[in-house]
């Protein structure tokens, strides 16, 4: 490389997108790069000029080091889309003038569904005006949702510490008595897929039964069979854990988050609210069976917990930072880097590059037949999925009992 | 020791109880014991003549290691407390019988406030019956609320995790950009004592600011003052994160959480609910500022979390289980052992035994001079206090990327 890079981070935060903020700043240098500067809060932050030189915070390796263990977005994040190049010519002009006035080589967007979106309309808008630059897109999100690629990093530390987390719930809950039992229901992030959820099955294992059931949203909820099986663990255990996707919704089409609105949930403005997954669903087992209840959900926790980071996870989003890099460095523009899995066990994996404008906007789903008939357990093929991205810790750098972090000052 | 010992746990489990259970099993066995038994979900579990013979899951060094950060009660917990003597002699009876035909020379119970109220009433009964049995308490709680000892086991590792959460969830806010901002609320636990909710100061370091607020029981809460400070967060940053303990009441005596309940909250079956602290209070920000908002509660999580222990808290509560094996077999009775400390930096504690009367039904709440004059963050003296429980790390046995705990077959 021979001029600048320029990277940002965009949509939720993750474990794991600092690790490829940092592979992005060590191969860029190694490679040649003259700068590398950071978007603040993604694309908005090149369009407002708000743009920093990473090496006024990456002053040597430890600061490499403690950026890969940094939770959330160390750039700030954002959710803008762009609109199409013909809606608003003149913004696309401005972000190439910014792009060109920093004498930029390689832009490197690390995110989700609309951070590719956003590398497909550049690199249209370059191919279009006759610009050298390239735009690279790294997948990121914990959410496992996007096309082409075997997983995305964020995803295996999420999972962990789904696992790790639900499998402690579920000891606390067996180690109680209630005259009626327990019913715990873990609440987990994931839309439209369940790759997340799933991970709960993580908690299984010689020392554990695992949760009772889980609910995806791939398949239809039924609250019929949800009660049947709560009260058969109940009667049988004196308690029950499940693991339900936030985003699980009836044959009709109904979000399970949208029943308790019905019921007449109002907020105190007497706006009809709704109540959560979860505490729907605890507050429907509590009326039915009469048993005590705890909805838990998972929330921010579940994406911001690099305490619990899985090593080949963090080690994985360093090396696609580096990869997409060498990407934009070999020519390549408008794609994004992949993972490719060659085998489960021993686990080995590369990267290839795909063309962008087949992953943008498409979401990948848990197969169906990775979840049982009955639609309340991932298979083993699932596990064997899984179980390769949460291996290996890389525990936090600790100063005064706490994790420290590399921060902006 | 000659004959035998037998242990309980009881009340809420913690991170912990197993690391004093531990502690009992081989200081007992050290100190001679023949068997150590173990009561199946405490004192309930003694009466219905549901002991286990320690021995059977503690075959070697390992398993004691494994049992050391295995959360929650091992032996499983119950919440009863034992009628008065005079109520209901009986019952006495047929506990003491129990105990000499397990040819019990010292009963240890690890709990909180219910369980040295049963440690008082046995101690009194054989006192009046001429029992020469011992027992002893060995406290346990998160909410570290008990009297007399300057602080009890299980509370340094959930003060490490709240810490520790809350830095990654500000880190997480902080990355975000919403249009009206972002206001989290995290609820923790502690009806009446802010132990836990003080602990979000741990999140404060030089690479963070730490949590913009928080409101502990202690301090009547003012839901003007609530809403004043986070507007001026988000007006200057952007974002907000406070901390919340689920027992905040108004001056006039009112729970928080229950403030919800007067403006409409109704569940699937018409029955008014508890919407949670956190959850009315982000309903209240969003509906009075337009601002995006997230309620976190860290429930059950908070106090299962061995995965982060503070490696002092599983030491100390180790040793203050042998403690309680020592003091029963130097003749103690109707005591609790507590620690005492002999300075913060260094950090230096010591063992003490204590009369149990003075101890069970008190309640020790964080002083006022601990908690800064407007009543939202506790001061360096907190901090002082809390910072050394935190200390050193005592990461899980990993096996396949996810925690291995001690199980019974």
């Amino acid at each position: 490389m021979k001029r600048n890079v320029i990277v940002g981070q965009s949509g939720g935060p993750t474990s794991a997108i600092n690790s490829s903020l940092a592979g992005v700043y060590t191969t860029a240098k190694e490679r040649g790069a003259k700068k590398v500067y950071g978007m603040r809060h993604g694309i908005q932050g090149l369009i407002k000029g708000d743009v920093v030189d990473m090496s006024r915070y990456i002053k040597h390796d430890l600061h490499v080091e403690l950026l890969r263990r940094t939770p959330a977005a160390f750039l700030g994040s954002c959710r803008f889309k762009l609109p199409e190049i013909h809606e608003d010519k003149e913004l696309y002009d401005k972000i190439f003038d910014q792009l060109h006035e920093l004498d930029i080589e390689a832009f490197i967007y690390i995110g989700g569904n609309d951070s590719m979106d956003t590398i497909k309309k550049l690199s249209d808008y370059a191919l279009l005006t006759g610009s050298d630059i390239k735009f690279v897109g790294c997948p990121k999100t914990i959410d496992n949702d996007l096309a082409l690629t075997d997983h995305t990093p964020g995803y295996g530390s999420a999972a962990k510490y789904i696992g790790t987390s639900i499998k402690e719930v579920i000891r606390d809950a067996m180690s109680q008595e209630y005259p009626k039992g327990i019913a715990t229901v873990v609440e987990v992030m994931g839309r439209d897929a369940g790759w997340l959820t799933g991970a709960s099955c993580l908690a299984e294992g010689e020392d554990n039964e695992g949760p009772d059931a889980m609910y995806l949203p791939e398949v239809p909820f039924d609250l019929d069979l949800f009660l049947k099986k709560a009260k058969k663990a109940l009667d049988e255990k004196g308690y029950t854990v499940v693991a339900v996707s936030e985003g699980v919704r009836t044959k009709e089409g109904k979000y399970v988050c949208e029943m308790g609105a019905d019921s007449g949930f109002v907020d105190a403005f007497g706006h009809k609210q709704l109540s959560g997954t979860a505490s729907f669903l605890c507050s429907y087992l509590a009326g039915k069976l009469g048993c005590k209840t705890r909805a838990i959900e998972l929330s921010t926790l579940q994406r911001a917990a690099s305490h619990l980071a899985s090593r080949i996870d963090i080690i994985e989003a360093g090396q696609i930072g580096g990869a997409s890099v060498k990407a934009a460095d070999e020519g390549s523009t408008g794609v994004m880097v992949v993972f490719e899995r060659e085998s489960d066990d021993p686990y080995q994996c590369h990267t290839a590059v795909k063309d962008v404008h087949k992953i943008a906007n498409e979401e990948r789903l848990v197969p169906r037949k990775w979840i049982n008939k009955e639609g309340t357990y991932v298979t083993d093929e699932f596990r064997t999925y899984v179980e390769p991205l949460i291996q290996g810790d890389l525990w936090p750098i600790m100063v005064g009992g706490i994790p420290r972090h590399l921060y902006m000052d």
